[in-house]
């Protein structure tokens, strides 16, 4: 097990722009958190009858406590939010901000389809704990969303929120790529501190690392495939889906990379790719769930229309972790 | 204006399946609605400060109410439905209903991204005075939306709701188009009557009607832009953004469709091209609001993220009408 | 078997613009030639040691020579041009012309990626006996092809070739759309008499259609899957892969589209789908040379690294044409 | 200016499986030629009249011969070699051949559509002097280059060839990417030396490294934009459009990379991400070749239909090279 204090030491260190930001984070005033690290975006543990199921999400936060991470991210889109009602999404915060240590940070997801209610979701997601908030992009509407009407729903957003705001490009799940020149823009407001990019286009990557670097601005990686080649071109930290399985290893990755162990860092990284993938864009979710049931964890169902694995995906699914050391 | 009497005998003698479904329209014991014809997908209207005005919603329901439209759609992706809450999609349903004509159809949106979410708004869609639902394909887990998991989630909602349902697949918003053997499954289910598609894919929409030929199961366009194509290969009506601004063309259109005037309906649909686009795919739903107060209507304002176009748009929109001698 | 004589009387009455043209096709001083009709896109026979087979050639076109096809194409993407040398290309219309009945119709695919090859494959095609050249779009730099290069690239083939031009559009091989502006300006040159457009969006050939109006430029469809409702938009043929295996049946509905006998044109277009996309999309060309095979054409095998079909594949190619009532 | 002893015994220390290939690189028998390094892809310049104009390559050539690169790519993409005769490539191939340093690599692009074809332009580069072949993926078939038809492909063409086999993936050209299980069954061929991959997909890259990690296969970028991250995911090496421009600089970064300074890297590899972009999707060839012409070479015209910069992207161009330090 990696010691936390090793790794936030190493971090001050080593991360972009951290010189800039002496004390640990606060909110107001223009300041902004330091968000590097590494974050599970945790699931929502449901019921046979697709109940949330509280008591469960509290005991994987606390076998999840154990490992270095920076925090916790809450309502990404691991967490189901779209089949969650609002009471729910408040809820769930609620009750891991109860369940995770005090030192750690919480990020909500507190992204709706409007910008009115994207407001009102993140001033309540402060509300219940969070410690900022984490945006996707508006999607039904793709078509229209250029990058000047992006920069006026974030900028509404964070101008009204209590809590820094970090912005959440995800294609897969959105059909739509943050353009560069809007998180540019974007990362020049006070209350902005981040992006989680879940793109995986690591050219784009170094490129919004590059044009924000006058910026408190960190760019996290979204997925733990190419968590290594993030941290290369700059990322400070990454929001990984795999860490709800693998806290340790991820973990491990990160200290490599910041201790500039970049042999045992490509070797580890390797070995990540296919779980990561497994538990991502191959099998979803139900891929996740399925797994954490497997390393100790709480998964259980998912909520409809998201299907269990057919027996055939789950051994598919097994041999992405086996034939990788990891089962 | 063309009058209603005409279009329905004509539709009863030429569309296909109707000797199937005589006397009208009914629900439960397997019997059908029919859903042949043009319908407007009703805008919703926004004061400047962004509520919801229902009395300009009526106002333009009363224009349109003289149109020979089988119905009206309320809640389709023209509704800014992601924009409403729950309860503002409901009393926008119950307020069309109050303003539109008794003999016209109310199809009203009710798909969520959840199962059991769509189910209960389905439900109380139905308790607001819809006669039948209009579900969107859920999206934001695109990658793991199989036939199986669509045919699953539709299933459940065609189950459990008591007006027929209509299939909804729009990839222009959804990244997702509904897997034609998902279609042809769900085309058996004794509650599920038909499909919107919008996605153009004329070689697709024949190959839905000739697989589903046994069924009662009726297609319609999605768009006014390949609206003649879709009649040509046995649809039977369409949901038509267009006809919120020439909805006496686009039901001239239908007729001379279903009076198989096809030389004139040709000429007619080629002028109806650009303007389509132009309120759909090119300037969205800004572009058929600006439209609409051109033609007589109120359009207004949409929610944000939604932005107003700027001039230049405008100008080309303008164009886009002019151009085919419709301002 | 239909006759030639009914169609093409027919297609004088019905086909748009066929007025302006009297007096049959010719090139030069302007005048373009009609090209309405079918055209099955010819295959390339090889032999077991993949030398292409000129007899079986010649054995094919004398059995497609008794169809009341407007003409051939040659070198379309069915014919494995890109697999030809530039002399085989050649010789293989050089043959066809000879082997086809004098009254047809000879499109010889002349496309490259260079203006340059292109004009001078246009020119060779020209000597060899091509009526008209069918340009398909260069591609490889497709990120540079803006409306602007493909202007310039169809002007300079046109300015330099003896025969009439017709563009074409086939997205699926080129990924490459020939953008409307790009065609509605191409239309305006003498020597440019119309597109294949194979992409299937009937909202686009409508355009097409309603956009060059006023000059002699003919669309024709690029595939059996959407010509019924080509037809409808005024397009005023089809080059069909199918047509290589139901030659009669594609004819069939060209006569009763012209013919505005839309009921029995529908129902036969509605099996005509799926084998139309086993031939093309799904299976390709090993699709459509093993059903050669069944309908009593040499169909043999493909140059590599093109496959033939697995069982399974065959098996379901089978299915596409039994199920429709073809086998 | 970077000395070219200093980095291959850089190389020799540092890249993947070198120790493998004791005594430099050479041919049959099962031994591989190593291939890490940094390699230009040469443009092919062209007088006014759009003839290839051999001196102007000479003397380009001549300056490239200065950097500690590894070698050339000949009739790469950057080569228009789609544009080219097979004469002309040939040429081509054998005055660099003449022209280059002789200790240096030169990797001649053969691919063709079909496997005959490129089976006998393979041999021909290697009889006008390539070290190695570089095989693009055949790719107007797109629709049926499964995994198995591109192995076939490979595997004849690595077979026949007397030189050793270089993969290369480039789907922004082909719309097509080398499966991953294709290039892992391939990597065992005893003449398939590695892969150019220029899709940017560094998980995927990644997932390449380890998965070959007990053949002697080789990754290399094929782009400078992520040519730092490739590094640390266990790439040994990039063919980059920018080397023509900036030679010194992605050799150093090169250096940088293979030494572990990975902060000054990441600095470099910051500052080349716009102009990588610029001369590669942003403007093409003639970008690259505008470019050339600021930095002592001969760019000169591209063949049709490729076309001049307007004089607005010319000013873009300059921006994404001045902004970034370099002009």
């Amino acid at each position: 097990m990696l010691g936390c204090g090793v790794l936030s030491s190493v971090r001050q260190g080593l991360s972009r722009g951290l010189s800039r930001k002496v004390g640990g984070w606060a909110t107001g005033e223009g300041r902004k958190v330091d968000i590097a690290g590494i974050y599970p975006p945790v699931t929502t543990p449901f019921t046979a009858t697709a109940e949330v199921d509280y008591e469960k999400l509290e005991e994987n936060l606390h076998k999840l406590g154990t490992f270095p991470f920076r925090g916790f991210v809450v309502q990404g889109s691991n967490g189901e939010f779209p089949f969650l009602t609002s009471s729910e999404r408040l809820e769930v915060v609620s009750r891991v901000r109860q369940a995770m240590p005090k030192d750690k940070l919480l990020l909500a997801g507190s992204g709706c389809e409007s910008t009115q209610a994207t407001v009102e979701m993140t001033v309540s997601m402060a509300q219940v704990g969070a410690d900022a908030a984490i945006v996707v992009t508006p999607c039904y509407y793709r078509g229209r969303m250029s990058s000047a009407a992006l920069v006026h729903h974030y900028t509404k957003v964070a101008d009204l929120s209590p809590i820094p705001v970090v912005l959440y490009s995800v294609p897969a799940n959105t059909g739509l790529d943050l353009p560069v020149d809007a998180v540019v823009t974007l990362s020049q407001h006070p209350n902005i501190v981040g992006i989680k990019d879940s793109g995986g286009d690591v050219t784009r990557m170094g490129l919004l690392v590059h044009k924000t670097r006058r910026q408190d601005f960190q760019v996290l990686a979204g997925s733990a495939g190419f968590l290594l080649a993030s941290y290369a071109v700059g990322a400070v930290g990454g929001v990984c889906a795999l860490a709800n399985v693998l806290g340790a290893q991820v973990c491990q990755l990160e200290r490599l990379c910041l201790t500039g162990q970049w042999e045992d860092a490509q070797k580890l990284q390797h070995r990540l790719i296919e779980p990561n993938t497994a538990v991502t864009r191959r099998f979803g979710i139900p891929g996740l769930k399925k797994t954490m049931d497997w390393f100790g964890y709480y998964g259980g169902p998912c909520r409809a229309p998201l299907q269990e694995l057919s027996p055939t995906d789950e051994e598919a699914l097994r041999m992405d972790f086996s034939s990788n050391g990891w089962l």
